[in-house]
């Protein structure tokens, strides 16, 4: 590229790390009222969720279109051009992150017509506050293009699939010792679930930025893979 | 691009669909595979597809890689750019259809564990069965660039669900008549889900053929959204 050329680059990289910001928070609000809806019963909160996420599929199209352009355009290689399919990667998986908490907010919806199971939905928000924090962290590292921070958000993957794996059983118990808890009880391991997949996602944007910088893919240290 | 250009092009435009089409097939046979572990409590075929998903991985990275290559310079344009970003985009979705069945192996490990319950593995067999024929009817299509078969498939989705939600009500009266089937019968429920992802998979198999040949969405006659 010419220096010319290297500054609209530049610019354009900018403005698709800022959609892809914009992105970042909006999944995050997202999961966090999907999470309030399960927690609080609350039907029109789930709804708004379920309607938001439109929002997000326009989003992941636009930073699609740029990214792709940018490619086409400036043909950017090494570092650049892992940074313009690295945004691209990176809407695909904010795309599907935000899936999963309109998943939640849909089972949010038939959660609120069984009998409470309250010990269990504050598990669920405190496991949904973990993978919240998780996000946003590892999307604050991506936006400083923070390798270190990246590495360890990562590495302790494992919190979140410990939560789930406690999640599960505590679910499993409440299922055999009282029938009627099922339903609701089935639908809460899909949102545990959901939650836990949510957290792969932070662990992928760190491994974006990992690929981005260093062109190498994490791998090594991370205790167990995900595996969907 | 000039008429050299071109036939460079679409050549490896060829060579991409060529890998397309082995990553497919290797989904499908993950699948299979997948099912007939927990069918048939098979604990080495499961292990197997657990090791063998590093292989969709791969080729998931040759396809990106070839296609990122491409765009950036032959710089293609209209119907050109969209099929390579489509194969693109496709890799990542077999791939993640693959990370499904993948978990899919990894329950069959825990089902061989407990009691059989052999009318619902028979239903998941038929739900496999059904959801491995929707994946290759639409890696034909694609393969084919067939938009009548790809929006028959798309409009199709409901046949899955509809055996998913069914399956799941089985699956919670087993529950509820016999306490001890519970934990076998939580991880059939995530089986079942898992394959109604890869169904949705078949559906966006045909949303990217379409996009690719008309430039637009499919949307508005499909019965419902999948929301994850």
């Amino acid at each position: 590229m010419n220096e010319h050329t290297l500054k609209f680059f530049g610019e354009e990289l900018e403005r698709l790390k800022a959609e892809i910001a914009r992105m970042g928070g909006l999944v995050e609000a997202q999961l966090a009222d999907a999470v309030a809806a399960v927690a609080k019963r609350d039907v029109r909160l789930a709804q708004q969720v379920i309607e938001r996420d439109r929002k997000l599929d326009i989003l992941q199209s636009e930073i699609e279109r740029e990214a792709v352009r940018m490619i086409a355009l400036r043909q950017p290689v090494a570092q650049d051009l892992r940074r313009t399919v690295g945004a691209l990667k990176l809407s695909l998986a904010l795309e599907r992150a935000g899936d999963y908490a309109k998943n939640i907010a849909k089972r949010a919806l038939v959660i609120a017509e069984s009998d409470p199971i309250t010990p269990m939905t504050r598990s669920i928000d405190r496991m949904g506050r973990l993978v919240g924090t998780r996000l946003k962290q590892s999307l604050d590292a991506y936006a400083a293009a923070d390798l270190d921070r990246a590495r360890q958000i990562w590495a302790a993957d494992q919190e979140v699939d410990e939560h789930y794996e406690s999640l599960f059983r505590e679910l499993l118990t409440y299922m055999m010792s009282d029938p009627r808890t099922i339903q609701a009880a089935a639908h809460l391991l899909f949102v545990a679930k959901n939650l836990e997949r949510i957290g792969d996602y932070a662990t992928t944007v760190s491994e974006i930025l990992y690929h981005e910088v260093t062109g190498d893919e994490l791998e090594g240290e991370r205790p167990k893979g995900s595996g969907a």
